[in-house]
């Protein structure tokens, strides 16, 4: 063990990173441990898998973000196993890790409820590689509708559905709506891309749920409005190659995406460990793991109370304010001061975007949509992605996208990586 | 058979694409057939491979480009075999597609001579596909140095060798050398990237040997100034998962990469047809394949000698011209006239780009090197890239790029393609 004690952050995302950040000056030696290389903003993936944005505009490598902070070792790893009462961890590369403190924060994943022979034909959207995966599968679908000579198989491939009428869901089908009307308009010969159907399908009453219900209305009119079919009250009971069943009926549909719920990283499961229904990790008030005071979890994967009984929400700015938290705890710790008052989370609101000008924002008080919304939801999503270059890249292709209703990333990867020549 | 004579062009790239365009007013049906969904700006695809512009920067979709030219359908389809005599080409779908001319320009792919194994241990550089492929190859190189404990197993993630002095072997090694040194600086804590070793290993006496032999000494010069080491006069006789054999000395390196050969695409062999030995199409002055007068080649997969006896170059500005003379021959049969005189290639000059500020331009009589070439060549590049956007993009990428040091596609896609969260 290394003279400073040492802590193991688990995971890059927004709460992890932002803990690294936040321990800076502490005397602690830091492991980052991520599986990727990238600090993902993951609140702007939709427009990688919808090729508006390409994969490293939302990305940063975590070792460039963290280079000049000298108490930060970034590990590039999989991390198999935990040993909570041993103080270390493995990496799948065989190496173990010693710590003094452990942070979880590898975050949650798509979860298909105990049907997962679903996830192969509707993907979910957690990772670039799944953005990429699913704009190849989007864009592929109109060109097997160009090629396809039978009827019934052309509109199959213009048959789209979302499932999950959560802020992803609504972003991924308002601006699949604005692809089929607009980008692609002119470009086919054999179809008409604006006579696809795009369909939301959500389980619930309404879209967005976590909104006031005023906003759900009118997010639910704004997806109308661009041309989405949205379907509430009814939750989809199969998913195969050919389309899904919505109660009793089955509508053929080539392309279905899932977006309709997160299970957390299985890192959390450790011995005597309390996990909630979707895998979270019931931390204390303090965000330790009840009976291992070393071990904190912070971001998707703990499930916390807020003082009114609501769950913290699983979202960017709850992560980041966690991972601070945690910092904070274990220089109190370190410093032997008492401990920092139980974590609060401090909502400052709720934005959701739903297509072209379209947008629902709900500040508490304030609450506004269509573009001023859209408009308000820009300038945040641009003012906190990571990187200075990103910031202009991402604002240029944004403005370009906007004037000309073009997507500059139509490009179809990964498609046969067979190494003959393009024929 | 419509009602329209139609011409199938095979292969969306410089050749087929300009051909296309340049029938736009011809009275004819044209089916442009291409793999990919998009026409690649291939001289910018090292860009990509080492990390500084995004696949899409350097791609447009070729139903984008074509988009109000009512006389194009656009066709995403592999071509699997071609009946000459009787006029039709089969798709992969099952689908066969009939034509009155056929332009094939489906291009070239990198050859390993006859050294098949050595494809999975020394990839090449083709498609965007094999670009993002490459970039996480170099990547990981990286991380796994970072990782490694043991020092040979280190040395051997951080040797480098890039087989093939031509125009692509020495703008990767040029720029791999300039990563190492400059972009990664400070960002690992175990392992210094500048002193990793890349070496350019080229059979021949010289780098770029189409140059006149003073600028292929210079690009020499300006390499080893970068950090390269380059080794000239002896072929790499071995390549496994752990180095390369040079001569008789075995040389560890985890990370070669193949620019030394091409092959030409596997369409051109039709029955009677004569082929050069890197499977060229030996086409008529008029670029007709013998024996077949409504069957035309065009781009890299021609091969036609100059009226001094060199061969028409492989290169962007050589397959523009060609597709633009097909479809002049082909609008003069359609119009009764007379046949245009044979092909002759406009040579314009000849650039390669090294590296940072580093580069070398032949324009015949002016010749020029070092940063006034590098400022050439990258105003001639983003001059002649598709698209207004990307333009701007690339330009915004490339002025980031040159003060900062930095690359901002730094991130490794693709690696383990499971759902579960990053970890």
């Amino acid at each position: 063990m290394a003279a400073r004690p040492r802590v193991v952050i688990v995971g890059g995302g927004f709460a992890g990173l932002w803990a690294a950040r936040a321990l800076a000056s502490a005397p602690v030696e830091i492991v980052l441990v991520d599986r990727g290389n990238h600090h993902l903003f993951q609140p702007l993936l939709y427009q990688v898998a919808t090729a508006g944005l390409s994969a490293p505009d939302i990305a940063a490598p975590l070792r460039h973000i963290l280079r000049s902070q000298r108490n930060v070792e970034v590990r590039m790893a999989t991390v198999t196993a935990i040993d909570a009462a041993g103080k270390r961890i493995a990496l799948e590369d065989g190496a173990t890790l010693g710590f003094d403190f452990l942070l979880l924060a590898s975050g949650a994943t798509h979860a298909y409820f105990g049907h997962e022979q679903w996830a192969q034909h509707a993907p979910g959207l957690k990772t670039l590689d799944d953005a990429l995966d699913l704009r190849r599968k989007l864009l592929l679908a109109f060109e097997r509708a160009e090629a396809a000579s039978d009827p019934a198989e052309r509109a199959a491939w213009l048959s789209f559905a979302i499932v999950g009428g959560g802020p992803t869901g609504v972003e991924l089908a308002g601006t699949l709506a604005e692809i089929a009307r607009h980008t692609l308009k002119d470009e086919f010969r054999n179809i008409d891309p604006a006579s696809a159907r795009v369909r939301l399908v959500e389980a619930g009453p309404r879209v967005l749920a976590t909104f006031p219900q005023a906003l759900s209305e009118q997010a639910q009119r704004q997806l109308e409005k661009l041309g989405v079919e949205v379907s509430l009250g009814t939750p989809v009971s199969d998913i195969n190659a050919d389309g899904y069943t919505l109660g009793d009926a089955f509508v053929p549909a080539k392309t279905v995406v899932w977006a309709a719920g997160v299970a957390a990283s299985k890192l959390g499961a450790m011995p005597g460990v309390p996990l909630d229904r979707a895998g979270r990790v019931q931390v204390r008030p303090d965000l330790g793991v009840p009976g291992y005071p070393h071990i904190f979890v912070a971001g998707d994967l703990a499930a916390l109370a807020q003082a009114d009984g609501r769950p913290v929400p699983g979202v960017a700015p709850a992560a980041k304010q966690m991972g601070r938290y945690v910092a904070q705890v274990i220089r109190a710790r370190l410093a032997g001061q008492a401990p920092p008052p139980p974590f609060a989370y401090r909502d400052y609101g709720n934005l959701a975007t739903i297509g072209r000008m379209a947008a629902v924002v709900d500040l508490g008080r304030l609450r506004f949509s269509g573009l001023p919304a859209w408009w308000f939801w820009l300038l945040m999503h641009v003012f906190f992605l990571i990187g200075f270059r990103n910031r202009l890249v991402v604002l240029l292709n944004w403005w370009w996208a906007y004037w000309s209703y073009q997507r500059g990333a139509r490009i179809i990867l990964g498609n046969g990586r067979d190494p003959s020549a393009p024929e």
